[in-house]
């Protein structure tokens, strides 16, 4: 249970993706999200796990070596199979290349920049026909993109063709998503959260629970901002940051964040990518 | 979420059973269990997590048309890639050979003992190898079977190989082991436990905790009686039975039962099993 311990982990990649899933809802209190001790109206701690259990076959064509839009396609159709809606669809877009980089060797900022930049126009396509699997919710595009609104799923495969456009093309023209900018950044975001997890003490949910509010109260929510706007997310961030560090106000805005419908889901899914890395890196569970 | 609905299961049996392992440590309260509310001093809800994603490997063998003795080797060396010790060993004994016999489309008393008693001297010693990697409380054997003790784990090898034991016939003499009376039985116990899940209400970790109560009222525990003795054992058995159908009185037996250091583990491991055979029937999640 050291803080950075850098035994080699007993699992392998796709394991430890899994139980990224896991532990990310295992952690609680993690203000605005379903946790080990809350969950929202229609969508329920169940619903996660069974969600990480129908992720596995995807997370593990990925480790073999699939296409990202392949294994990515194929983790959120499994993860689909429950009746809570969207899990995990956010964490998967961070974990498939991030496993596809462990799986050769080099999970560091340039390993899953090699994984990105080789998507293709045919990862993007399974990338789009992956949307038709759950409602996400997204920004409206930009004008000149509106042709590739994600909510469009497979009927804007022709006009991906037609313009050429890769997956990390995709991702580098969704402005102001938390998870594409991790795509286009090196996972940055996702590997210094990793390493925050290392560093810190106790029970790996624990950790991660902690890391979520830090990374809110550093970072702000893309998809609260998404849903609510730029001045609730910023109130989300500010009072996440008067927050951290005192348990029983941590406690007391997750109770908050769920009578106000604020979910602050793009944070859950960084942190759940950063919980893979620091799993690859040997934190013991 | 309706009672007994008869919509095939979206999962594979291999992912069915790793999500019973998930739901079975989900529900709450389940007296002297972890659960989703409750962690014991050495052994938390995230190496029940961390054992469920590690049986994967060994479930899909079953899956697969594994022997049952190689599935359930794999399986528990997975399991044990965790900090907390023995999780999970007991729900897959039972387990694997509900796998199999689902896989095969027949998931029925005969078709389980079809399984049960298709085992050989193979599958005895990979069960008795698998015993090498947990700390599984058990029994004194009866003295003509003191080379057989489990604890022997390999070493028990060429005694099982020069009496030509199978596992079947190995499960048939543990007298007084929960687990082993599901395979000598038809795993009776495990889908009448099943029918009354599909029968009750509500999310799925729900009735599962309920199961656990009312079984351990009906039956008790072959686990605390191994532990404690028959007078313990009667007496827990007695409190589940008082306690059942009241959740405070339930919720406040599960802090006795922890106190007193009574750990009700084959009702958990049935419990678990059954909820497997619910979701292949159809139970939703």
């Amino acid at each position: 249970m050291s803080g950075a311990s850098e035994r080699p982990s007993p699992r392998t990649p796709a394991e430890n993706a899994q139980l990224a899933l896991l532990l990310d809802v295992a952690g609680t209190p993690k203000p605005g999200n379903v946790d080990r001790a809350r969950d929202l109206s229609d969508l329920r701690f169940e619903h996660f796990l069974a969600g990480a259990v129908g992720s596995g076959e995807g997370l593990r064509r990925a480790e073999a070596g699939a296409p990202v839009g392949v294994a990515f396609e194929r983790a959120v159709r499994g993860m689909r199979h429950q009746e809570g809606g969207n899990t995990q669809f956010g964490c998967l877009l961070l974990l498939v290349p991030l496993v596809r980089a462990a799986a050769a060797g080099n999970l560091s900022p340039d390993g899953v920049t090699e994984i990105v930049e080789s998507t293709t126009v045919a990862d993007a396509a399974d990338f789009y026909r992956a949307f038709e699997h759950v409602d996400v919710a997204v920004d409206d595009p930009p004008e000149d993109l509106s042709d590739l609104d994600v909510r469009r799923g497979s009927d804007a495969v022709p006009t991906l063709r037609e313009r050429g456009l890769t997956l990390s093309e995709v991702m580098a023209a969704s402005e102001g998503d938390g998870n594409a900018a991790e795509w286009t950044d090196g996972f940055a975001g996702t590997f210094e959260t990793a390493e925050a997890i290392r560093a810190d003490d106790g029970p790996a949910p624990d950790r991660i629970a902690r890391a979520f509010v830090d990374r809110l109260a550093d970072e702000g929510d893309t998809l609260v901002r998404t849903k609510h706007g730029p001045e609730t997310a910023a109130e989300v961030r500010r009072r996440a940051a008067e927050a951290r560090g005192d348990e029983g106000r941590v406690a007391e805005l997750a109770e908050e964040f769920v009578a106000e419908g604020i979910n602050p889901g793009t944070t859950a899914d960084l942190v759940c990518a950063a919980a893979f890395v620091a799993l690859e890196r040997g934190l013991s569970v």
